[in-house]
């Protein structure tokens, strides 16, 4: 028995989101029904949704930073039960046995993950719908427990922001002495604050805004540098072992790439575009500094940084919406006016 | 007592290398005096000496591959005697107490380490003179040592082609199991194949150029990939740990990031010109893989790199010259018309 469900989706590239009824398969054996409560804002919702990225398949019902109530669970589900608080994030499936997936890098599935949204089911080849929704339905394997102890709404971006900045951080290893950087204070940057101060890093925000200073210092940054400013910036030169690089638009790297100690890396995690104005490779080969990225994180490390998040505190600053409101937040996102990710309520999905 | 010593110098960018006389100086307690046998032909002489580089002083006596004889010693050396069989590469001094310094990079010194020509000495200022000369007088900390089991002349390209290659197969752990590709075969991609090779790899080479197999396999390599092949190229795919890209000229490097496997690492050794056309990022993010660069290497692990080659039986492939033939081997050298480097003869300068 399919499970009638309401959402937004949108209908083309160019139309406003708007409310859709659809269908949420029968259960198969290994499957978690989802309640969704919390669904946060990703700018990569509105990249797909308006279809900047090519390739998008409507109607596209997007969202992908989910927290929700298991509702009911199939045969085979032995990890969760009706009433557990979960969370699912950008992927709900992979093939399950590639060197990636075997090594818990399930978002590097040699054949390709399944993405939560915009994307097609391995089984049945239907749309995947993601989670601007009243609930979902998806393989125990992609779903991670999330402790009450946290703000559930406030949780709901560690799915998508949170383990886009926790991964690379773990995967470098910063930690106690680590001196590090993060460049651009926006959704994903203010976690990168938050987990390497945690971590018990040395932690510097890059940005091109005057005026961050106290607001940095209390998401976690022990220094802030004006990226503008070319004596700031030769004041930190060769400095970092790590930067996490968070601006999704093109910028250069090389007044950064000065910035990094010999063996030191920057790490792009949201930049999708071509890598312009072109790196001076002289600055990677005198220093062996790297340029690197990595793609939000694996299940087994999801639910490693969601504990890491209950036992210290940790949740996203967050500004609440209705599900009717949400072509306005769009317009805010595009604008980076939200301090720092909006999530949508999704009881106001009954009023909506 | 300062030394007549004759060589061969550029005096302007525009003007052929000729015959030149100049002083080296007096032994300080450290400095070892060293009658030049062989110095290898590397094409960064070849941009200095045309200041394509940019800041080249004259006049200039290029040759940073250098193999000779111990003549006298410093009162405060003790490592070497006369007679020894060293090698200089192409640095002569560096800091000494900076974080790299001390970690046996030299070459990253943060205060610039000296270089072999086309530098000033740190104590006296006066202008480096490089290994197209009879000898040469180095501090002891720069001086390594060679074994008389190797073929001499056919060791001097290994103090920068082969430290070049060595140094970062040794950073990144490559040795049995590894999986790895070089780029390019010329004179630091023939070494690339064969230390690759010497260390239990699996060593893929990349080439533009057909009818390479017979001769990168005598080298060392166990698959051969032509890279203007898109066919062969896909079937690489997500195929290597690492790639030492050894191309000195602007290339594209994206057809190469889809050939590493998740995690995987492309150094560039040879290429100091802007990353051209642009990186794309997502093959980078999507993988977690990394654009990397080395330089070089510390005077430590030249030493263990001369060690090994004694070890193993390796040198470069070399073409001998005779001194007064450097202008037409730079003609054939911007022509990649060697294999792999020349090395001239120091005995014939007596001729010239």
């Amino acid at each position: 028995m399919t499970f009638p469900t309401r959402g937004y989706a949108a209908q083309s590239a160019t139309t406003p989101l708007a409310p859709f009824q659809f269908e949420r398969r029968a259960p198969r054996p290994d499957d978690v029904v989802i309640d969704i409560l919390y669904c946060g804002v990703c700018h990569s919702d509105i990249h797909q949704a308006r279809n900047e990225w090519h390739g998008s398949m409507y109607p596209m019902v997007p969202g992908h930073e989910i927290v929700g109530r298991v509702s009911a669970v199939g045969s085979a589900v032995t990890k969760f039960k009706a009433g557990d608080t979960v969370g699912v994030g950008c992927m709900v499936d992979s093939c399950q046995h590639c060197a990636s997936c075997n090594t818990g890098l399930e978002q590097y599935c040699e054949q390709g993950a399944t993405w939560t949204y915009n994307d097609k089911d391995r089984q049945d080849g239907s749309l995947t719908f993601g989670g601007y929704s009243e609930r979902i339905v998806v393989s125990d394997k992609f779903v991670v427990s999330i402790s009450d102890k946290l703000d559930l709404k406030a949780a709901a971006p560690l799915l998508c922001a949170g383990i886009t900045t926790w991964s690379p951080l773990r995967h470098w290893n910063i930690g106690k002495g680590s001196k590090i950087a993060v460049i651009g204070l926006g959704g994903l940057g203010h976690m990168g604050l938050k987990f390497a101060k945690a971590m018990g890093a040395d932690v510097t925000l890059f940005t091109r805004s005057p005026g961050k200073e106290e607001e940095a210092r209390r998401l976690g940054a022990d220094h802030v540098v004006l990226s503008t400013d070319a004596q700031q910036m030769a004041a930190v030169a060769r400095q970092f072992e790590f930067i996490l690089d968070t601006v999704p638009s093109p910028h250069d790297l090389n007044p950064y790439l000065d910035t990094l100690a010999i063996n030191g890396v920057i790490c792009l995690v949201g930049l999708l575009e071509p890598l312009e104005p072109a790196v001076q490779t002289a600055k990677v080969i005198l220093g062996r500094r790297s340029i690197s990225g990595s793609a939000i994180g694996g299940i087994g490390e999801t639910q490693e940084m969601l504990d890491f998040c209950a036992e210290h505190g940790i949740v996203s600053d967050i500004e609440v919406i209705d599900m009717k409101d949400i072509n306005a937040a769009y317009e805010r996102v595009v604008k980076s006016d939200v301090r720092y990710r909006f999530v949508i309520d999704m009881a106001s999905l009954k009023a909506a």
